[in-house]
């Protein structure tokens, strides 16, 4: 049963000249849109996540409340959902799925939210990590539609140390044969439980493998090597190795200061974002840490930084754990509220 | 041209059990014995490390003077001079070379300390990463003998973060089917170069990248690309894989409580370490935190946490940064003086 619905983007040029014919974007709303159209949230997906991987950050009672809220969430190019290496007929198939940047995806989710919505001013953009990216690009490609920004753990340029942890992903990969440069028949599943492990270090902090936190709820692995084979092995194992490679090229080339006018000027692009924002690095996130996102706010007329305690790392926005959801949930509705 | 030693074991049982026939401990020393023999430096190699690879920290006018000291430098089992798979004859060659722990390595140095030399008291152990790990293993096999130590960016324990950390290496490695389980003939260049990848965000900080510090001297590479082949893939293309593996696993099982005697009771086998010790994580380790040190310190009746500050991560005790190299040698100097 399909849940969700697709739009249809026609022939899409994208950002670095390919076009992308008969391109698709998946997506699930929740709520309804208010007769004024002014109660519209958009939050991304983030890096292989689809529209269901959002839903523990939507509800009754919460921010974003369906009750009140017309919640978009749009998926993004490449994740299996929308056009991705996966459902694209040839020639764009598979290895040969073009480079889709992060302003390619808000250029796409702007088509929808306008032409579909018919909306001109957004509540509010929030998302974690890839998500927070597209949250910024939302901010800069579009100042005078959103009003509020909520990015948490994820940035709005990947920092070379990101690039870097994203290499040795994209590495442990493609150093598998099976992969076949992209023209697998059958999945590369070395390499993508190898992407596991790498990840594995990465996601979640020092002081989080410390406590074994995987071994109490809500993870209660019952060892090391089962929270490595039964959640981050299986985690990757049921992706597409070409919808994680695109996916990874758009999240290292993420980079609001490459949006037109801005000329690769990092400020000038975060001195742009005029939307009320709470930016919210989590405090042990090793591949966004909180320094990176000072540095934003630092040049952003409107933002404030509120980082997320605790030593989840990067998964602190990934609403496993119940304290980190509720301090994210309690900061979007500050903001909204204001 | 040979420039080291080697002391010959002959036939050592290991810790797990299996036996390794005509064993070989490879060192180098520097330096002269003193008559009284109280002028012995015990100072470990890392992973992949050999001897020549800690001589920075050596030196004229530095605290590991080879005029005032005796400094010995054994090299690790496993690591390419000392017995290893790529050099031990079958059946225990290669894919088949036994598991080794640190604390078969500290024994086995300690055989050439005591038989070769006949030193009954040593002034200082010292060393880097998993040299670090070999200090610590001194002063809990041989507290009567170890008068000082000063482990940097390294654990008596290897934590539960860093044995993940090390899967991520390790399944990078093995992805490339060129491995064959150990028994290639040509080395597995496409593992070992993702190896390089995946390592190159863990060995240095996000700030390091952020600061694009790999681009000034001493360092000097012309971009981020340039650092990840010339450097980091540089690094491994070079070495063994099985040999690569045979630390890799010595150092997952790093753990002092594993000691005889001490029951896998971590704390009582930090208790334990009489040597007056500084220990010295840097500001930034990814895999070694400080926080980590920290709690050792807690336990250990005659230690002091000295954190190396600034960017540089794990490499902070690698002997590139002048900056880092001065504030160890500082501190080696005042170690040795007390």
């Amino acid at each position: 049963m399909v849940d969700y619905e697709v739009f249809e983007l026609g022939d899409i040029q994208l950002r670095l000249g390919a076009t992308l014919r008969d391109a698709k974007l998946a997506y699930k709303t929740y709520g309804t849109l208010a007769e004024d159209k002014n109660n519209a949230i958009v939050y991304p997906t983030w890096y292989s996540g689809q529209h269901y991987d959002n839903e523990w950050l939507i509800g009754d009672g919460m921010a974003l409340d369906p009750a009140k809220y017309f919640i978009i969430v749009p998926n993004m190019l490449g994740n299996g959902l929308s056009s991705s290496p996966s459902n694209t007929p040839p020639p764009y198939d598979r290895s040969r799925f073009p480079k889709v940047t992060v302003y390619d995806n808000v250029s796409v989710q702007h088509r929808l939210v306008t032409e579909k919505f018919g909306i001109e001013k957004l509540a509010l953009v929030t998302g974690w990590s890839m998500g927070a990216g597209q949250t910024y690009q939302w901010a800069v490609s579009y100042p005078e539609m959103v009003t509020r920004i909520l990015p948490f753990c994820g940035s709005a340029k990947t920092a070379e140390h990101n690039i870097v942890f994203l290499e040795g992903v994209k590495a442990a990969l493609t150093a598998d044969a099976a992969w076949k440069g992209g023209w697998y028949d059958e999945p590369p599943t070395t390499g993508l439980r190898a992407v596991g492990r790498v990840y594995a270090g990465w996601g979640l902090s020092q002081a989080f493998y410390w406590q074994r936190l995987y071994t109490r709820p809500p993870m209660a692995y019952s060892s090391l090597e089962d929270f490595l084979v039964a959640f981050w092995e299986g985690f990757f194992l049921v992706k597409d190795a070409n919808n994680l490679l695109t996916m990874l090229w758009t999240w290292q080339n993420g980079d609001i200061s490459q949006t037109p006018g801005f000329d690769g000027d990092y400020q000038r692009a975060l001195a742009s974002i005029t939307a009320k924002a709470f930016v919210m690095p989590a405090e042990k996130d090793l591949y966004f840490p909180p320094e990176d996102e000072e540095f934003a706010v630092g040049h952003m007329p409107n933002a404030e930084l509120r980082v997320i305690p605790g030593v989840w790392g990067h998964f602190a926005g990934g609403g496993v754990n119940p304290v980190d959801t509720k301090f994210i949930d309690d900061n979007l509705k500050e903001l909204l509220a204001s």
